[in-house]
């Protein structure tokens, strides 16, 4: 019966990665805690760089900074 | 003053249905818990079914193998 | 299949208006957009009046303004 | 290590307003609770309109209807 | 730079068995995805029984019909 | 309109500090995006450290790393 929702920088997950991180998630939370797969809930956000801030900027902005070193 | 997110498969929900929805939550965390409409909100997310997961499975696989009986 | 979070402020929610509440967005969800029931999920937070604010208070504030007139 | 999401109504903020609010919000954190910004993470979600309800009507209905006065 | 959020009913996991599902869910984010495990930031909450449900009723009532067979 | 979540450790964040957070964010909303103040909602949640993860461990474990040395 959990939710996991899961938040990901929009970069070219394919639909295969992304149901093999739903296969995998479901199945840590069964071993792990004994939840039942059947009920196991996955969502996946594709956030666009220009949306995704982390340490004060835009992954779009750290991601130009890296390009020119 | 609440606050609810409806997750749903992006298949197709028109404007009206959605509408329908936003109205129908609002009334009942009034009748309900005699919450104020007028700052209640109510927001959508409409999910790809390659990033809902439910039973381990990707909604877009469990879709297929259903048509494939 | 829908996943429902609704965040209200904690002040006294019995458990039979949190029941009300899962049993009518459910149906609701069942109704206006045909989801299955047997797999719609509702979490309900219940969220500390220090802890909301609308308006740039907090609702602990703004209640405290309301009861001096 | 905050983590903060930010909805708003998808109605043409820029890269660069979404950047000063990235900004913005980060140094909030360090400077009133003390958070380091390097592990300080924000998202920001632009929701359609028709995906956004307040008052029991979704914002599209709300602009329509200001619109015609 | 992922964030997880899982939701679990309070149900008496223990510190031990939510290390193991934040370790885990880091690791398959770094072998599916190639996302670096240092800003990989999961958050877990444990929800009350009556404030979960499924089905369109609470967990509890679930729960205790379950235990009258 | 706007809504926003902050999430963050639960480590002893006063009522006068959420207030501060509270209002600054607020206020950022409305001097970038003009967002009105008066249906900008904000909810804080406190998480445990034992169910806050980064960089594959809890914020327990890496607090008593920490103080170890």
């Amino acid at each position: 019966m959990p939710y996991v929702n899961i938040k990901i920088t929009r970069e070219g997950a394919t639909a295969e990665q992304k149901a093999t991180l739903i296969r995998g998630v479901t199945l840590l939370l069964r071993d792990i805690l004994g939840k039942n797969p059947e009920t196991t809930v996955v969502t996946i956000d594709e956030v666009d760089t220009d949306n995704w801030g982390i340490g004060g900027d835009s992954v779009t902005v750290r991601r130009a900074r890296e390009r020119q070193g």
